[in-house]
């Protein structure tokens, strides 16, 4: 049994009030499985990079036991480029350079390993490539999370739509999830998005924390209000990671390891913005991410004793 | 002993995509006493009104408990009014009419059955105003809880810098804490903020919740998500009146009776916007609020076990 992570592998370069990067390794599948990995011991991944990506940076993900058989190196052709510059608030960003690269013609290859597929998280790519690492698996997964983003709303709703009636999990952030379901309130919204395939619902909102909606039920959880946030690239597919990865490790699906699951994609993401890109999530400890758990139970706990 | 809440008593006049009323009875000192009033039975008032204002709607504010001597009653002058209307988000306003009326020579006369206060709500007027209710009662309150707003911050940010020295609690929103601390992290615009006087910070966030900062320990309180806000109109008055009308009733201070306390406010803040005006928190039930509590309670609460 596995946990198979599909999306980007690709270089970034990074500015941000705090300092500039050349390129770096980033790419959603990147922060996902390594976020994964400190929670479940059998994560792969699905992604493509060029013949400039180096063997120390895949050694990298091998060194916290992710699987790379199913990540295709193109001879003769460069890996998808990222480059963007953060605002003073950190909270807004604009896009220098995009350079799809290995990317655009992307085939996601599932190695026969990867069969035993019962966690997929599908990254944010073409809803078309989504629907391909579905249909490739023999097995339909236990659970399937999908995340996606406006763009893909913008030119290719049909094939969006479509790809969610396969899913279990569909993470987005508020002005997403208003712009998916034509609903101002995100209470609307999410009742209306649970009719359109997936049964659970994940509203990121950065660092006002992330509403989860299943049925009639709804969590939220906080995010860890930080004195400094040094680059938040990956925070969010960070936060996807440690979430499959927790549900992954505790292997039962339902709404209460689901809560649990947010706090520690929480977590994590709290790690992910500390330094540049992949930089603190190589580095953690048990104690580290068991300590900052704590943070967020201390964050977010109170007990009312009522009349 | 006794709570007093000093603060307008006026009339609004709102325009929502809901609806549009005439002028109907508002101002932070009418929300704050009824939502305090559910939860603590002395509770005062200090505030002016012109002399069209009825009878009756002071006898709504007595049918709660809530005690009017200090409401003074200027013979022909006209009471505070204000006019506003909201925007399709419910998160942006313009005010359409501001009539400062009798509050622009309020001079808060503190009644000698009130020199009983042991907690006491400041709520957004002048920090002149605010210190002279400070400075007419003869023994320094238990707790002083200061609401202000970011115009004192920039046409009196002297005064309210020394009015800050004087009280307990603070509590202002997201973008009046960065304009006050100059700081945009909130966890160092609140380690700021809590050298200038306050020991204790409440930052609101409208639907994003509310945080609480005090030494070094922080506590995320969630907002209810809601299906319809029908009028945010008196919202963070209401949060302040059960925040402190809960400190009043369990009568100690702490750190886990201030987590309460942002719980109970935000509970009556999520009633107060369900209707146009005071109107929702006139009928409330002790069983509505313990029910909405426990909707809290559900909303956050996760139970993580750790290897």
């Amino acid at each position: 049994m596995s946990l198979i992570i599909i999306g980007t592998v690709a270089f970034d370069a990074i500015e941000t009030p705090f300092g500039k990067t050349d390129k770096i390794v980033g790419g959603a599948a990147t922060f996902a499985s390594l976020a994964a990995s400190y929670l479940y011991d059998k994560t792969k991944i699905v992604a493509v990079v060029g013949d400039d990506f180096k063997k120390e940076d895949i050694q990298t993900l091998n060194n916290r036991g992710i699987d790379t058989e199913g990540l295709q190196i193109k001879e003769g052709e460069k890996s998808f480029f990222w480059s963007g510059k953060y605002h003073n608030d950190m909270n807004s960003r604009d896009t220098l350079i995009t350079e799809l690269n290995v990317l655009e013609n992307f085939d996601p290859i599932i190695p026969d390993s990867y069969q035993d597929c019962e966690y997929l998280m599908l990254g944010n790519l073409t809803p078309q490539i989504q629907q391909t690492v579905i249909k490739r698996l023999k097995n339909r997964p236990k659970l399937i999370v999908l995340d996606t983003m406006n763009f893909w709303m913008d030119i290719m709703m049909g094939d969006l739509l479509d790809t969610l009636k396969m899913i279990d999990v569909l993470t987005i952030n508020d002005s997403e999830a208003r712009q998916l379901s034509g609903e101002y309130s995100l209470v609307k919204a999410a009742n209306k998005i649970l009719t359109m395939g997936p049964k659970y619902l994940i509203i990121k909102k950065g660092e006002h924390g992330a509403l989860l909606f299943h049925e009639d039920k709804i969590f939220s959880a906080p995010a860890l209000p930080l004195a400094d946030v040094f680059d938040p690239t990956g925070a969010g597919d960070t936060f996807a990671g440690g979430f499959i990865g927790y549900l992954a490790k505790v292997g039962t699906i339902n709404f209460n390891n689901m809560k649990n699951a947010l706090i520690y994609g929480s977590a994590l993401a709290s790690f992910c913005v500390e330094k540049f890109g992949t930089e603190r999530l190589k580095e953690l400890s048990q104690q580290e991410i068991n300590n900052r758990i704590q943070q967020f139970v201390a964050l977010s706990s109170f007990e009312i004793i009522q009349d």
